[in-house]
């Protein structure tokens, strides 16, 4: 009785969301998000082909390919093939392992990473075309997002690695969908995928976060195959006592899964990365590369502190002297700011390892003050520098670059892949890949489409 | 900061439990608790071989077959072969499908099918010893029966599979302790293991569950190996401020991981059961077979009402009435009663589909009436019979068979092996196989011994 009760709180989402799912077709996808879809695959192809080369990713193919049955599937900027699970898993680890990936705003899930891999690794093994792809692709990321808005920001917060978490029914849902999954199957990948989510934020900064980001495109691929068989799973694996939302949430908002469904697309809601950081520290790059392009580096040489104003939570989000590795630095401003400064620069080499090392680096560190000021939206912040010898100087940023006010635009967007393809070193033709992402409505076969990723023979 | 104030309410559970682990020795283990390691074993394989032709593991063979490299370890009362890692998930899930297999009474964790199934798999792609074995063994289910205990009674009332989310941590140590990783190597595979918990009571009597059981033995195993080539982890993957204990649990009793470690064994806590039901079932079932056997079928058909007085723990879970599948009637007094009074029987036919939509038994299932009643333990209850046209029987159980006061001796283990061997009519050798595990301390090689357990061909 407890049980049913309980239950009647809410809506059948689960029936819902897998109906919509399978009603769902391209003629109701609106132009903007259909483009919206490009540019999300043209920042995942980027992040993927700078993220190929990371010691991380170096051991996990190790370890799986020891455990792959076949080379179905390409490796985004790697020479390894895999079967389709292992590729799935590989590349969504590649284009997450620098948390430099797309961010759902309201939810902070990264949602690509799990459903592109899927649907990629997927398209290798069968001819799927572009908008095929394309609807999957934005059906998952919905999906996720919707599931995670449900739980949000309990859910993240108690420390559960929300894209990892959500990324699995991602990954179901969009594999589900090119396989045309019936409204009972798509229930069933949901429960399989439910059975499956987890990641911890306490793995943030180490190798183990991206075991848990590949499970969520492996294991979701994994429930809607297991599902197309009629493996079957809960009837309300989302909203039933004991699923998903109430497991993993607090006091779930279960409407935000079902609530104008079709009408309004969570991809909307997406922000791209100009810099490889917590996004906190997007406005503060902004200034101080602006700043370090007017002084001029001999000026800098005469700081006696560095002021940021900004809203509480880049304090709290980024406030931590003396790290010591490329990866804790994404998340420092006592580092962010003087690479920004003294080098005027904030790719992925300004937080690698060396650069945390630098000595004129480090002796900056000590001179960042943080100034809480309620009234700064997070994507708002102030530098001033004050010197020994000479007036401030200071740059105010209103709104940050790659914000939802202000997002990449697609040549950014364009020059990130090219960058980060450079900086993987994977050989990879970056060009070519970008003429087929802005063409891939048109696409006929999207597992080309992947090759084209592929580091050459 | 607040990090920093919340990890110091408990030591470095992660770092002692992983240099317990490594340092730990056979040496060390007392002789009953050796004894009960083979029984553990003995019982797994009864439990399997019944789970080997479900149609849940005929499924999920059909899709991990798909995604299997290579036939280097067999699968438990079936034909087929897969690489380590899908044999360890199809076999962890054959021994779970029926839940009927070993309880650790303080958890109600399964611990030993996650744990033994990577184990045997590992030991068909290397030499492993039976005394190495069965060390590992012990260890992985020390792991995770401590770590559940941390979480106990909160995680699985608040909705968490506790055999799955614990299981990789018991697959991971044991696998770990088998290929004699270093205490930093134990500890990022416990960090990996963390990463990739998961499984909901929400799929219980589905097919969903198998998935998590199987990832269980699956992910501890690939958490192991990835540790072994230096993937690595946090720090404090069970006791950090987003760490496992924290996110799964609400007030973790930290120090339930280390308690007594080494010096008390959680296997001493596990229970074997004599029906594939509900634990909480046991009495009830000791009493209506005892009755059934007394009265006779004629005397049955008179029956006017069952009354069945027990801790209401007995209530709350299995009144069920009209259970429609098999699977469901494992917990419904109102199917186990009428099937034990009137076939004698409690085995798994009488949990199966066929016997669920018996019209002889679903006569009586409305008969049955619940009498709280807390002066029982939930060992004990007691049955009685009322006629339309003669005086009431009545049965007492003080304490159920299969319960740590009363537990199955190694005669009934046996016979539960038997009688689950022909269930699943696998073919396989069933006096060989006990006579094998009850020799398994003198073996050289436990790949041989899993071989046993695997169809003929």
């Amino acid at each position: 009785m407890k049980n049913a009760k309980q239950t009647t709180q809410c809506g059948p989402i689960s029936a819902l969301l897998a109906d919509f799912i399978h009603a769902a077709s391209w003629e109701q996808i609106p132009g903007p998000i259909r483009h919206e879809i490009k540019r999300s695959v043209l920042n995942y192809f980027a992040v993927a082909l700078a993220g190929c080369s990371d010691p991380t990713l170096d051991k996990a193919v190790r370890t799986y390919a020891r455990f792959s049955s076949g080379p179905a599937a390409a490796l985004i900027g790697r020479g390894e093939r895999m079967d389709m699970l292992n590729a799935a898993a590989i590349n969504a680890m590649g284009a997450n392992v620098y948390d430099y990936d797309d961010t759902h705003i309201p939810t902070i899930i990264h949602p690509t990473a799990p459903v592109a891999s899927a649907l990629f690794a997927l398209s290798q093994t069968q001819p799927v075309a572009g908008k095929d792809f394309m609807l999957a692709f934005l059906l998952g990321v919905e999906a996720q997002c919707r599931i995670g808005l449900a739980i949000s920001p309990f859910h993240y917060d108690k420390g559960w690695h929300i894209t990892s978490t959500c990324g699995v029914f991602g990954s179901a849902m969009a594999v589900g969908k090119t396989r045309r999954l019936t409204p009972a199957r798509l229930r069933w990948a949901l429960g399989s995928a439910a059975c499956q989510a987890g990641g911890l934020v306490e793995s943030l900064g180490t190798m183990s976060k991206s075991v848990s980001v590949g499970n969520a495109a492996r294991n979701g691929m994994l429930a809607a195959l297991l599902a197309e068989d009629d493996f079957d799973g809960p009837a309300r694996p989302l909203e039933g006592a004991h699923g998903f939302l109430r497991v993993f949430g607090d006091a779930p908002d279960f409407d935000a899964v079902t609530r104008e469904l079709g009408k309004e697309w969570e991809i909307g809601k997406v922000a791209y990365k100009p810099y490889p950081c917590g996004v906190v520290l997007n406005p503060v790059l902004d200034a101080c590369l602006a700043l370090s392009a007017r002084i001029g580096m001999r000026r800098l040489e005469a700081i006696a502190s560095i002021e940021l104003t900004s809203h509480p939570l880049l304090r709290q989000r980024t406030d931590r002297p003396n790290v010591r590795t490329g990866r804790e630095s994404q998340v420092s401003a006592q580092h962010a700011v003087p690479v920004a400064l003294l080098r005027g620069a904030a790719g992925l080499e300004a937080f690698s390892d060396e650069a945390v090392n630098d000595p004129a680096l480090r002796a900056l560190g000590p001179l960042v003050r943080f100034h809480d000021d309620e009234t700064y939206s997070i994507d708002s912040a102030k530098v001033v520098l004050r010197f020994h010898d000479q007036p401030p100087e200071q740059e105010f940023v209103r709104v940050a670059r790659g914000s939802l006010e202000r997002p990449l635009t697609d040549a950014e967007l364009e020059t990130k892949l090219r960058d980060l393809c450079r900086y993987g070193r994977s050989g990879c033709d970056a060009g070519r890949l970008i003429g087929a992402v802005w063409d891939m409505e048109d696409g006929k076969d999207m597992g080309r489409l992947a090759e084209l990723a592929a580091a050459p023979a």
